[in-house]
């Protein structure tokens, strides 16, 4: 981890940068794999499973046997455990519905505005050696919560052509219905254009590796809506005296475990708690196993020295961290300052993993600096809200000469003769 | 406007097209604009709006004094007509603000989702003959609302160097503080990656051609947040027999007279309705000036006949219209069974006009089937939600067995470990 002192501005562009990749290869690829789905449909989904994955896939969808063989493999302590997130996650979801809005704006003008659930949503997890299984948590709990009618969801199998167990549990608990043995771009292509067994998807969520990125990035333009674009995880830890280098270092930990390009970025106000904490990093790194993405990825991580608590604020406003754990004294006050984040862990006992796995928050939240523009998931990405309008006849009256007046302005008539044929 | 009967469920998907284009020349010219903005800044600007306007553009930003001008340049009916609708537009905007949602998940566990507004905002307004002032209410108002704190606009003048009266006015209306005198491809690129006058924004709103949509289609993938995908205006009337012929005609007009490629649909239940509206139609078209655009876009709209007011629901869905008038009984049951349109208009009082311009609701709203997943423009365009987490040491202890459970489960140590160093 790299120390920085007290940046100059002109540094800070540079230091608030994430790690960026070169696209090209995996654009044609993936423009490729996205032709085949949508012109062979089912067949391309197990053509691909074959070369890309070496996978044999027989019937495309997970069977009501497979469901329950994976209950009977997930153990009592991880259902348990699914069981605990699940009630939080949903709470807190549940809490955020928003409610109808109704204002007569002027006499016999009544506007509405209703949230209405996305009809058919399709979630995408990731395959693996451990499938993220809290993931499906975090989407599908809030698509049942906004009452989406229609929720799918698209997972690789293993080299036996199963399903994760935990995966297909998980799913099954948060209502999912139907669960597709289909991963990579081609799951988002199937999601994006339809296949005989697949049907077509109004919104795609989930994460996935830098061809399933690409994927919703290019069906995003034209076919489908996607959650939010995507890139590696981060976080960023504000730290002044009050804080503990211990905690501290599990959280920069944490979060470089997920990737040779995680980042973790310290701010704090002392050169001290830099020192301290890189040392209990050195420290705990002993005991962990995911050693080749942790040593990565603290490459890509940084301490910021900053003299003072207005500096280190702006600095992360400037970063937008997805994570930010806010380890300092009245961390309220910092919160209220902060105006970019996806989601904030306020003091020494709330780690990033509570979050990631069980306090309730979701875990799908914006990177690469998208926390400037974007929200997290939560209930408003599984919902649209519809506005209406009616008004009576003296309505109308009432502003007639309001819309005629602006319509002759922008010169269309056509717009001003649909008032004047009703008030005549 | 072609008449089709109970069509069958496989002419669906063909009924429910829009007009699509090829855009891949476009793609070319826009690519390049942006490098050129990317590198040259300000310098670009310039040079394009000599290149591609033919005007001289001296100071980029629009002075005290030209808005003064301005001001005196709109007419007294017209600030009339604008502070009615503003009026309306920031009561039913002002209605949407969202509470913050807290919530004791399990105990010594707090989350909380704040509305936090995004702080750099960019509008853009088409120029050309008639300038749409009334989109910079529709944009400006709840941005205002929100609290973003920097709202700029940028907008092509004409070919003596001067930006529209009425969208300086509106604008400055609003408390749009920075007008600057830039459109096109050109304006987006400015607003994306910021030049020496422009800072970067953090999310784009608006309308424009196809250039403009193309550059803000192109930015969205790693620069900045749009709006939402843009397409032709459309407009779909369903009507049964309460409705006027008369008024059905005016309200597919009006959105016929926007462009060549809008597209109004007219769903009725009976062959007399679709006559009538069509001979209403060729009646108004005599009045009406923009005869061309009117021509070109009636070609694109269609009536279908439907025998059961399900099946007009049904195919309402399948196209999720931009703007969906219902004139028809009971026009709330209908409405409670539309999933997918933008905004609605209820009953035969309703023009589309009126919400154009005047009733209060956003007429910035999806297009082109995107209904089906987008809202229109409202006040969750302008804000993020952030969450954040507090929890007790005690609250920490309670969920400890299932974030470490769980994220063993994922075989994601360090995130374990985070726990186990705070409850050691």
């Amino acid at each position: 981890m790299n120390i920085y002192t007290n940046p100059q501005k002109s540094e800070w562009k540079a230091l608030t940068e994430r790690a960026t990749q070169n696209n090209d290869k995996i654009a044609t690829i993936v423009a490729g794999i996205l032709d085949r789905v949508r012109k062979d449909g089912d067949k391309a989904l197990r053509e691909l499973a074959r070369e890309i994955d070496g996978v044999e896939i027989d019937s495309l969808e997970v069977s009501d046997q497979e469901k329950q063989e994976a209950a009977e493999l997930v153990s009592a302590e991880v259902k348990e455990a699914l069981d605990k997130a699940y009630s939080n996650i949903r709470k807190f979801h549940e809490a955020q519905l928003p409610k109808e809005v109704e204002v007569e704006t002027t006499p016999g003008v009544r506007c509405y505005q209703r949230p209405v659930p996305i009809q058919k949503i399709g979630l995408y997890i990731p395959g693996g050696n451990a499938p993220l299984f809290s993931t499906v948590l975090m989407l599908a709990i809030p698509a049942a919560v906004a009452g989406c009618p229609d929720v799918i969801l698209c997972t690789p199998t293993d080299k036996q052509g199963k399903v994760a167990p935990a995966v297909v549990y998980a799913a099954t608990l948060c209502g999912v219905r139907h669960i597709y043995k289909t991963g990579g771009a081609q799951a988002i292509a199937a999601m994006a254009y339809g296949t005989e067994t697949i049907t077509k998807r109004d919104k795609i969520f989930g994460p996935g590796n830098r061809f399933v990125t690409m994927a919703k990035q290019s069906v995003s333009v034209s076919e489908v809506a996607i959650d939010m674009p995507a890139g590696p995880s981060e976080v960023m830890v504000m730290a002044d005296e009050t804080a503990k280098p211990e905690f501290i270092a599990s959280d920069l930990l944490s979060q470089c475990e997920h990737g040779a390009d995680s980042q973790a970025i310290l701010v704090c106000d002392s050169m001290e708690i830099a020192d301290k904490v890189q040392a209990c990093i050195e420290d705990q790194l002993k005991g962990l196993s995911r050693t080749s993405a942790l040593e990565s990825s603290l490459g890509n991580s940084r301490a910021i020295v900053m003299d003072t608590k207005e500096a280190m604020i702006e600095f992360a406003n400037a970063y937008g961290s997805e994570h930010l754990i806010i380890a300092m004294d009245k961390p309220w006050d910092i919160a209220a300052k902060i105006t970019a984040a996806g989601s904030v862990f306020i003091g020494n006992w709330s780690c990033e993993s509570a979050g990631d796995y069980a306090s309730g928050t979701n875990h799908t939240l914006p990177t690469s600096g998208w926390a400037h523009s974007y929200s997290g998931v939560n209930i408003d990405s599984f919902i649209r809200k519809i506005t209406y309008q009616e008004l009576s006849q003296e309505g109308l009256k009432g502003l007639s000469n309001t819309i005629i007046t602006m319509a002759d302005a922008e010169g269309l008539d056509a717009h001003a003769n649909a008032v004047k044929v009703r008030i005549k």
